[in-house]
């Protein structure tokens, strides 16, 4: 699955300069991928490549037709509004939509018909209107002497421009950085909010093959739901909206990729990979695994438990397997050697001119020592903090906010300005009881891992363990804690700084001392993050006068199209096909006895006889995707849907660093063999002809 | 596949002396593998491992069970001499069985009924009787000063044993080697040499997925044929056969497989293993894909050529393959460190011990000492031979056998001694005709490797080239050679050495020039590998003294008991189940649309309605096989049948040298795949109620 993930890279962007120029063919650089926007599109690049020349309707109408979900993508795919995701794109519209008796998610849901199709709660679709380059205004307005006053305006610059935007359109208006900082572009959205549930799948076929078989290929997952953009309470006329293909695309066919990549890092120099590397990849896979340890031993012989540890269990797994496939990038000598010597030449044409010397020489050096320094305390800031029980986090939060609400907003730690401490009060009364014996085990894990890590005489094991042994601190925090009961943690809220330092609860203790140990380092680490920025901004200027700009942008989570081929691969000491089928599927079902999960739900199991086993069920292609782009359409040079992204096999989970197709490939459901199940298995022949335009 | 390859180790083995002792649980050493000789059953080991003691009669019992083919692996399976194989195993079988208008090969054969069974050419079985220590009396017969003189007298030593065995029992006996020659064993085998053909499926499925699929996993052949033999023209009346079992092994389940595995190395020395990393395999790798390379374009678009070069590129692309593996464990560091920390811990074993010092420390370096000095010359033997072209193989055979036919035997050049010189003359007038234009590419080929091998100055490459290009020598050669009329052979082999000496034919012209450079080098390759043999030889029994012997011998093509389990692996990501079953097969077939090697036959298209698809088709397990255990049967602790191996996959390659049982498998058919094709697609009930007993 390629959710967005919670990760995100270690820069935010910070802007300056950008002269943005279309790519050419002749300036293509493959490692940077095809992760192009809609605003310079690589006609040259495609036309010599594919011999395609789309005209400017082609181009506007799928990007009309390509909408973003909060947390994926998606496409209209019918004159009357249909849109066509993933399954787990879906999964809070289907459960909502679900009557109180039903789960939808294990029992799938087909509407009848039009009438029969069921409100999501919550659930909005953004159409891409527009693209404005609004670099010189930004750059103008955010003109000072530091770099600190430079973001302030800066940001300053955004919200008015997004507020202008917003008043004098109604649309929905986002400044997107790109190239680092580079270049800043307006993104217009038209945002649907009726958004109604028309069929979902079985999870169990949605998601067949659950983690083991999550990033890889051959793969067998029903990964689709259907929805419909509603307008004013009647079924969306959609001037824009893709075709059905139920032929799907053959292998060696050109296809696109139209979605939302959440975010990449190709610019990163060999000292951000390397500390991605060394440092944040190995803490985070240990922190995963920490946490999956307790989760699946508590969650194994406790059914309910399961359950309500279901999604994040499933969530840290996903996560735990893609940072393993980025780190495995990371430590491939190859990929690495690619990007070195990409940075040694890129290094080499800024200092041959002395006016770029004089300007970005000095940053990748910056860069590394900013890196080096962030090294040298991570895993004090790592584990000085309220991390490993949510029970913590809270008593954190209630330390905090009494005096950050007393400083000016500009003061403020960053998550505590604006509106977020107001939602942080609202969330720290409001909460659900948490589940004391999990949070006790996951709060020994965090300890012991704070243990290891850090010195015996580190103030942070001092405050918390107080001499005792990660056993037996933990029961007696959350044991002696009365956090746990909404009343007292508003109680708390509402007495203020005093409350909050009269207060002898054992984990308000804690979060006391850890208070002050915390803010230090984010301080420090803040500072060294904003320098990290700042000079990656000049790489992202550095770029464009060393090479032009035939270099796509970084994933930002906004609308890119991405070409390439249908296309099986060497694997596994053979070659995998282009295409899976449903033979597949049933033979991996029946390969591991259909225990879960390889269990296959009851209706598939009941109408194998009706199905076309030979059908194609997923397919792979060399388009550049990843986390955000689930549920983008595949779709052919006549913008018909050939399919819909729902994962990466591993080997394309280091792409995130440099493009590669040898191995790396998108894994998408076939488009007909959505229609063979829909028409089969689930008896829905009126979506398939509204599908098929009848 | 694992068919016993023509790949033999560089260790020729010489025999000194050894003290077996058989193997405990407590000093067996995983690395060393499973490979059992049945006079050395690790009974405790397995009590210990498994809780599991067979008594001698379960011993004998498979031991007469589990006969051998002449390169394969076989087992009787009924009591009227059914016999169990590969369809890999029995190629020359069916293809001397099949009428002049059909080859069963393609189109497979069921026999009706006992009646119908086709007798096969020169097929034979052996069933071994019974083993004996000889060691002490070959060390007795062999003492002498020089280790030539001593070579000598153990060759004839082990004639006359195998001789005088021969006589008194009227049996095939054969003194096979162990441990390097730290001991020495009388093999007796009783042959049955009418042996007829039962029922073969068509390549189509015995195959399925050819070469890609060749060497691994998941993976859905039918790889089996069944024989049977007969005495005195009647059904053999067996009074030791595998019963069957129809349900298979479940995962987890302890099974054995009884086989005879050609050829492991992992006793080499680190300088060994280096030496075929780093000049054997990369070479054997370069002239495997030259020679495909030639063949893959000259059969492209030529059915016939096709055909008749079909077998050739199977097992060329077979060993590129297996080399390929074997290879890839030997750039593995993790696995190399092993084996250096293995060798590391034996040196310091024997260094401790003054009179082990004395007798082995030296081994090692003298052994690195050769291969040092093997590799200073590879490229020069390697390329200064006649290889490269059947004709000029023959051109030089012409010209040295004169020569050598002049010097009494003992001085000859080993490969014209005895009979062989007869044998060599008989091929040579009776050849059929070479296909020049192949030959041609052949040659070409070999001697553009060799010009970018040698130094242009190479008497070699003077002599073949005499200044021209490859491309121009190789056609100037074969087109202007009679060498390809077998009767113009006879004439010069009739002529003698005169005849030779007086011949303008290019090629005898360029043989006489080759001879002498290679006979100069390959005499020094043969002083250094013998040299290298005998210390060897002092290893294996510096192995002894230090670990006393819970190590099984390397596998020498004779007769082994590996224990393993049945068990599925982490793969490609996810997970590979235990078994795979016929969807699986279909889904492979639909997912390359039904194009070679992934097409199935007719039969099995037609029938695919009355399979039970989820029925088991192949399985892994974590038994010690290598090539040559192709047929061996895999039996459960009850000596029932419930697989018959057929290959290893990819990641079981590098057991060669290290045996591990993390991702390494052996892939199997499956008992109940059997059963269920025997009865549903080829109607075959007679041979599952003789299966079954009933």
């Amino acid at each position: 699955m390629i959710i967005r993930s919670a990760l995100t890279l270690l820069l935010a962007a910070v802007p300056l300069a950008a002269q943005v120029v279309a790519p050419t063919a002749a300036g293509y650089r493959k490692e940077f991928g095809t992760m192009w926007t809609f605003d310079a599109p690589p006609l040259e690049y495609w036309k010599a490549t594919y011999n395609f020349s789309p005209d400017q309707a082609w181009l506007d109408n799928i990007r009309l037709a390509s909408v973003r979900l909060p947390n994926c993508s998606s496409s209209i795919i019918s004159s009357r509004g249909l849109v066509l995701t993933n399954h787990h794109c879906a999964r809070s519209c289907i459960s909502s939509a679900s009557p109180r008796d039903t789960n939808y998610i294990d029992v799938g849901f087909v509407a009848s018909s039009v009438a029969d199709e069921r409100r999501c709660q919550g659930l909005y679709v953004d159409q891409l209107q527009s693209i404005e380059d609004v670099t010189a205004r930004i750059r103008a307005a955010s003109r000072a002497p530091s770099a600190t006053v430079q973001a302030e305006r800066r940001a300053r610059a955004i919200d008015s421009i997004q507020n202008a935007c917003q008043q004098s359109t109604g649309l929905h208006c986002q400044v997107v950085t790109f190239y680092q900082g580079g270049m800043y572009s307006l993104y217009r959205y038209k945002r649907y909010d009726d958004v109604r549930l028309v069929m979902a799948p079985e999870e169990g076929v949605a998601f067949f093959g659950g983690d083991p078989d999550n990033f890889t290929f051959p793969r067998y997952c029903l990964d689709i739901s259907l929805l419909r953009i509603y307008e004013n309470g009647q079924p969306l006329a959609a001037r824009n909206y893709l075709r059905w293909s139920s032929q799907g695309a053959p292998e060696g066919e050109l296809v696109f990729v139209t979605g939302n990549p959440g975010s990449t890092g190709r610019l990163l120099t060999m000292a951000q990979m390397e500390y991605l590397r060394d440092v944040v990849y190995p803490e985070n896979l240990a922190a995963y695994a920490r946490q999956l340890e307790v989760l699946r031993e508590v969650t194994k012989n406790d059914p309910e438990r399961a359950r309500r540890y279901d999604n994040t269990i499933f969530s840290l797994s996903n996560s735990e397997k893609a940072v393993t496939g980025y780190h495995s990038g990371l430590i491939d000598a190859e990929l690495m050697a690619k990007k070195r010597a990409f940075e040694r030449e890129f290094r080499a044409r800024i200092a041959k001119d002395p006016r770029l010397r004089a300007q970005y020489a000095g940053a990748w050096d910056a860069i590394a020592a900013a890196q080096r320094e962030l090294a040298s305390f991570d895993k004090a800031s790592r584990y000085r903090s309220f991390a490993g029980s949510q029970l913590l986090s809270m008593a954190g939060q209630l330390v905090r906010i009494p005096a950050q609400s007393a400083l000016p907003d500009s003061a403020r730690l960053p998550e505590y300005r604006g509106e977020a401490i107001e939602r942080m009060k609202r969330q720290i009364t409001s909460a659900t009881p948490v589940d004391t014996q999990v949070e006790t085990r996951l709060l020994a894990a965090q300890l012991a891992a704070a243990k290891r890590a850090l010195p015996a005489a580190d103030p942070y094991l001092q405050a918390v363990l107080g001499g005792r042994t990660p056993e037996a601190a933990a029961p007696a925090l959350i044991g002696g804690t009365s956090l746990n009961d909404p009343a007292a943690r508003k109680a708390l809220l509402d007495g203020g700084a005093a409350a909050v330092a009269a207060s002898n609860d054992p984990l308000i203790v804690v979060a006391r001392r850890i208070d002050p140990l915390q803010r230090i380092l984010s301080t420090r680490a803040r500072r060294l993050n904003a320098l990290i920025s700042s000079e990656g901004e000049k790489l992202g200027q550095a770029i464009f006068a060393a090479y032009g700009t035939s270099l796509p942008p970084d994933a930002t989570f906004t609308l890119r199209i991405s070409d390439g081929v249908v296309k099986g691969y060497p694997y596994n000491g053979t070659i995998a096909p282009y295409r899976t089928s449903f033979y597949g599927l049933y033979g991996r079902s029946a390969e591991f006895a259909g225990k879960p999960p390889f269990n296959l739900p009851a209706r598939w199991q009941n109408r194998v006889d009706s199905l076309d086993l030979a059908a194609p069920l997923n397919f792979v292609s060399t388009n550049d995707i990843i986390g955000g782009n689930s549920g983008s359409p595949v779709i052919n040079r006549n913008a018909e849907v050939v399919g819909v992204i729902f994962d990466s096999n591993i080997e394309g989970l280091p792409n995130r660093f440099v493009f590669t197709d040898e191995v790396a490939r998108s894994v998408s459901v076939h488009s007909s063999g959505i229609t063979e199940a829909l028409r089969r298995i689930y008896g829905a022949g009126w979506i398939v002809e509204e599908l098929e335009g009848r």
